[in-house]
């Protein structure tokens, strides 16, 4: 799904489209302004005013949502979740109805794949191109253009969608000519990511309980064959006490709920997931769910009296 | 812990030393190579007659274990467990009373922090240097010589158990200088990569739920957030159905006891351990315990009615 050789920064090769993005929060302005970069003609939408204001000072364009996405060849929703996507969409004040016929949706929540199939469904009985594509790689990545996409849709759809898409991502993956393959993926990545990090936390807390110097422990785990992306990332917040949010422990509750209830209609136990879900659950209800997800740690250290970095 | 620029496969320029290496499996016999090409003396000694044969015909020696280690510099323990190792040295027909003064155990088993502890206190009562000396890296690297050791111990088991740690390992990581620690770093990379390889199993069984391609789920997964060294080295089994056993099921149930155990020494709650060693323990149950441990898969495969690559 590249242009190719252009880098990201440069004016991309294909024409100039016009952008919605609603949902300006740290993963859309990234996006937002990747598109800027791009040279596309971008309106940004969010419920906050200041990052629309924000995005305008950038070069970003200011209107009503049915009134932007009427002048646009692509919307990307860049919401919390199925309930939001398909407000956005579909609701009393939902825009579907105001696209243009042919206009793509880029739709980046991470959803249960049934839902991507019913929204790429409705959305194409209104003449629109729905392409399921939630994204991978954070805030730092999202603003400069390198996100991971996984991404399924028709072929109108990604041809619709592609000259966003080569400004937002380094990495499209595409899962084929059909809506849910990209959040099924979304989904067997986020089972793993969730039990990675509780994990994590499991292990320095389990560290600590030995004596060790968590600090030792980073840099050797790191080196062997119990290292995770997410440990490699994660656990350095741990030895710094540094928690706050990249990503915050409420995301898990929500996205590990989704990959449960997936598994369950499939009649697959998850219970490596489900315990993970529950440390995270602990987690925020120990009143931590806007730290950063490496919390997790603490709710192991409170259950076993333990001191981590940074306590008294 | 190197000896500096020496490659591996050129006689060190430390000393020739005399080694006696204690269990010829996959790991002990890789390392009694290494000690061999690195121009030491090595006895091999195993129950089974037939790798002490094979390692004589390579330019081992062959002795009765007590007659062995009374003319060793270094013993190296490649055994099983805890048993083994308190047994191999202190048991029945134990072989520490016949080791010199001032000779170097080199301990490689999982076990304990407290065992080892005990172990290097029995060991320093006969004038030995006990090296709390877990191994990680698998039986081609042991055969190479490129061994992660994950070490503690006084100054004098390092200083003595060195021509024989820059022969078999790429890696020595130096813990410090007391028993315990070397095992606890241990049991820390045990929890992590056995709680991997589970999840590993429980997302390959997920995508498959789904209807994913998963050679396509390995290629996307590591080269996302949700990767780790484990799903990176095993998941590639389940797409290929290939389970001769590289490292068995067989291993986790007991590492992962090991792990519990001091956890719960520790009031430490280990949950997701806990639950990743109910699914060795399935595993082993319908009777796959000899299967690479990456045919955890298959007990989530049971459980859902799932085909994996390579079943009818």
């Amino acid at each position: 799904m590249s242009t190719g050789p252009n880098s990201k920064g440069e004016t991309s090769d294909m024409a100039s489209k016009t952008v919605t993005v609603v949902g300006l929060g740290s993963m859309g302005y990234g996006m937002a302004q990747s598109l800027l970069r791009a040279g596309h003609s971008v309106f940004g939408i969010d419920i906050n005013p200041a990052p629309v204001a924000r995005l305008a000072a950038e070069g970003g364009r200011i209107a009503p949502l049915a009134e932007a996405v009427a002048a646009s060849d692509i919307v990307v929703l860049v919401v919390l979740n199925a309930a939001q996507t398909e407000s956005v969409l579909f609701g009393p004040e939902g825009c579907a109805p105001a696209l243009r016929a042919g206009a793509a949706v880029i739709a980046c929540a991470t959803v249960p794949p049934a839902f991507s199939r019913e929204m790429e469904a409705r959305a194409a009985s209104l003449g629109l191109a729905y392409l399921d594509a939630p994204i991978s790689g954070g805030a730092l990545r999202a603003a400069k253009g390198e996100l991971s996409i996984m991404a399924s849709g028709s072929q109108e759809a990604f041809d619709g969608a592609a000259p966003a898409l080569d400004a937002m991502a380094a990495n499209v993956f595409d899962l084929g000519r059909a809506a849910g393959a990209g959040s099924a993926m979304k989904a067997v990545n986020q089972l793993l990511a969730g039990i990675h990090i509780a994990a994590m936390g499991e292990a320095m807390a389990f560290a600590a309980s030995q004596g060790l110097d968590l600090a030792r422990v980073v840099e050797v785990i790191t080196r062997s064959a119990g290292n995770s992306w997410m440990f490699e990332n994660r656990a350095p917040h741990v030895v710094d006490a540094d928690y706050a949010p990249r990503s915050a422990i409420n995301i898990w509750p929500k996205d590990l709920d989704i990959v449960t209830a997936i598994a369950a209609g499939a009649h697959l136990p998850v219970p490596i997931a489900e315990t993970a879900l529950a440390q995270f659950r602990a987690a925020a209800a120990a009143g931590d769910g806007m730290l950063d997800d490496a919390a997790v740690v603490k709710v192991y250290a409170r259950a076993a009296g333990l001191k981590l970095p940074g306590e008294a």
